[in-house]
């Protein structure tokens, strides 16, 4: 093993943090290894403090312009060998375009949409 | 009460959301109303999806050049009269700045300091 390996491992242990500014942009992609967006954000429970939902970026993958879809958080996961999520279920395309979706100028009714996207998430 | 102020409450209801991207940015005071820095990021558990620690930037405050400390995020509490997070206990100056921290440049070793961090803020 050379002597540099063995040095970065001494001084960084693997650990199970990951930063909010470095998930922001990282890319996602469909169970089937397609790049389908990018997280934009992520929403997090005040009461909690538990991630709830991902904001993800559709950048005219689904014919459309820039437009966002919150995501459970729980229907992603992080893959470290691609460096990016992957949702756990395939999705078809019609599947993600029927996704609840705001535009990008657009302030979104969290309050009011809660159970929209929740419902029709579990549903994959 | 005013025709705007209904319309507003009819479209959007309260809720319990806050996006990651607004938090970076966002002052934090100490227990009795001193500011004493802001949010650099949030360090996210990946396993869990619960935010585990808000890193602060102290600017200059503890009369050091901009440093970071992280904080577990249950030693705060957001508090929408300032639009601010408050820390929970009141801290000393001496407290704040005995805090493990690292400098800007630096990348934090996680892995090997949570434990420190833990226990630094559990006795507050």
């Amino acid at each position: 093993m050379p002597a540099e390996t063995i040095k970065l491992q001494s001084e960084s242990q693997p650990h199970r943090l990951i930063a909010s500014d470095r998930v922001e942009g990282t890319r996602v992609f469909n169970a089937d290894g397609r790049k389908i967006g990018s997280i934009k954000r992520l929403m997090i429970d005040k009461a909690t403090g538990n991630v709830a939902y991902a904001v993800l970026c559709f950048g005219g993958f689904l014919g459309v312009g820039e437009d966002y879809r919150p995501l459970p958080w729980a229907s992603m996961k992080y893959n470290p060998a691609i460096e990016a999520y992957e949702l756990t279920t395939l999705m078809t395309d019609e599947d993600l375009s029927k996704a609840p979706s705001f535009g990008a100028d657009k302030e979104f009714d969290w309050g009011n949409r809660v159970r929209e996207i929740d419902s029709y998430w579990i549903g994959f």
